[in-house]
């Protein structure tokens, strides 16, 4: 990969994607924005990726936008004014894209789409958009020197990277609006707390502890379940209701029971491993994507 | 009841359901899928049923699917392959029903529509669909014998019974993805850790607690109210916005208030134990349903 | 203001909003309601007021609804019984939110559509409208003395105040069922643990903590950043998908970019206090109110 911002490592299917401006505090730039979008689509399209481990190279994880940048700071294009109509119409236009649409939300979005398990392992400072960027990933695990701030309230913005989605799910709306107005930097120890964080670990474990989870769940599983899985947690409990769920999880059973479930059962019943042989290239069923 | 998979007990409208094979530590099945479904109406209906005790006999709660049936273990039907349009337009057709529709989601489905309490007394083992046919109840006591899992990794498959739904609203994403990725089984403590039980028992009380739970759910209680409180938590925060909860919850409001609230402010002021007349039966409002 | 049945006292940008029937503790009554929403909306649009902190006269905070008066006690009209289709038609007609909008729910829709951070000090009983006029609020602290019911099932009729749409999301399901059909009486402790609370503070400070909150939300902040941010924190976690939300943020971001923002991040990198000068009366983007 010969992306500027990002480095891009994969050992036995684990991917380390890794924030690569350590000078900067890996601070954010809408060059880093299109290059996670990049490495995210491609992680999940490509069978060599089991999941993802995010982290940041040096002593921060993200610091944040780089405020060092001349013009709009956060690389939007002044001239514009769209409605919210006139921004869905033109939702893939390249102008929108490039000066309307959030950098950090175009981040997210291709998180959420994506079709791998992907681990965040925060390891330092993790501010605003180095913050707000971990919210859709499935997990978040940090080193006791990560400090962690939704802090867009002290510059007179707002908070983006669809964390006003996110957040409230994730630690409830009372946590998510005291967080977000008081703007604190947050202790790895405050952030687990409140729910944040699966776990909070000595930095020196970070990505060690990072890896072992990522192999527990991907070894011995079939990338087929793992994706549609993760897609079903992540979309179906914003449905309407649970009959919408199950009508997606019906197909889902069906698909897999004839395919690597039928070894999954085999092997269970025979006691030894699996050997499952579904791909995400070319084995998810024909209704996937559903949405 | 002439059910041959559950057992039937009712005592002073505490209905004690219970999966009885212990043989086969409840190994769920086709049959057991149905008469689950058939119960759970039964009782909604039935105004001698207050409340629902969930259980099993024997050492295991529910070992998931029996594995040991031939063809399809899930009980589908490998012939069919409908997109999920044509999956919505068949919902109720039987083939549809019997051969695509996941038998987890029929039953989670009956006891999202039930109109009384249930208590799931998680006595042992309760593994795949004994795991997910939990969560729509709206309570979880486990035994401190009890161990959970969301194994559906394990073989292949995906989680079902509506648990992509229920399971992320309940112990949060991160906790729910962690789960279901890992497929770890968990003790009852862990399980309580990460917000799935109300409790955690000793072995020998863990009838007598969910009984006195549901004794202290429905004595001096009206049905009606029990109903629409039950049906109002679970469906409203799906809606889109607070002034939906608004209208259903104010024709609510209405009709108890001449009814059986009537009572209940005339017996608080009075200082003496309340009345109450109305019925499921006959006594919901107009607007119920109102899905 | 002119309130009989409320106190509405302003210092530096805090607008004490206090309960005042001390000699009923605080009982709700239609009069009250109707102050209420007109004190909220007043609030919002006043430019002097940058956060809310409501408290209770007296012992109680509010001990529900005031069962002394005559007629239906919820102030409902008895001759009216529309459909669901009916009451939304006429949703704004004055006989229909006189007589069948539940005044509780019509108070929790103020503090919803609210542009300013509300902070519940709870400084004695909250029962009934009194607990459930709390959860539309961003945050609820409580004194020690504190007890809070979500008593309603005891007098046979239901949640209201739009409870049944945040009570779940604030507590989770399992728990919202539990207090709701129990109907118990909880100490602060209880509520605390339950996730209800952010914090239960010794009596004697509690309004001087809620204070100390409101000041830390609102000193050096943008008034027109902390109106966005609470309406997409309220918000958008209800909306279908992230793009949603991305859309949103995409537009305040761009907003909030060119005007406090451009002061925010200029004070930032001048290490200097920020002075923001947007105001909630005249400075909200073109799309505000998008809903």
């Amino acid at each position: 990969m010969s992306y500027t911002t990002l480095g891009w490592q994969i050992d036995d299917r684990v991917l380390t994607l890794t924030l690569n401006r350590p000078e900067q505090l890996n601070a954010f730039t809408v060059t880093m924005a299109d290059e996670l979008v990049d490495a995210y689509r491609r992680a999940s399209a490509d069978d060599a990726v089991g999941a993802i481990v995010v982290t940041g190279a040096g002593r921060a994880f993200c610091a944040g936008m780089d405020l060092s940048v001349g013009g709009n700071v956060f690389g939007l294009d002044e001239t514009l004014d769209p409605s919210l109509e006139a921004l869905r119409a033109g939702w893939d236009d390249p102008a929108i894209v490039a000066g309307v649409r959030d950098t950090g939300g175009r981040v997210s979005l291709a998180v959420y789409e994506c079709a791998k398990p992907v681990i965040g392992a925060i390891n330092g400072a993790a501010v605003g958009i180095g913050a707000t960027m971990t919210l859709p990933m499935d997990i978040r695990l940090a080193s006791d020197r990560a400090r962690i701030g939704f802090v867009f309230g002290r510059i007179g913005v707002v908070p983006e990277a669809c964390s006003t989605w996110f957040l409230p799910k994730l630690v409830g709306l009372q946590q998510a609006l005291d967080w977000v107005y008081s703007a604190d930097i947050l202790t790895a120890e405050q952030a687990l707390q409140g729910g944040l964080l699966k776990a909070v670990v000595p930095h020196e474990q970070l990505l060690a502890e990072a890896h072992a989870l990522a192999r527990r769940y991907i070894d011995r599983r079939s990338p087929v379940s793992i994706a549609l899985m993760r897609q079903m947690l992540m979309r179906n409990p914003a449905l309407p209701h649970p009959a919408d769920a199950h009508a997606i999880e019906s197909l889902a059973m069906l698909h897999t029971s004839r395919n690597d479930g039928r070894e999954g059962v085999a092997s269970f019943v025979g006691k030894r491993p699996p050997q499952f042989e579904g791909r995400v290239s070319d084995g998810m069923p024909a209704f996937y994507p559903w949405w």
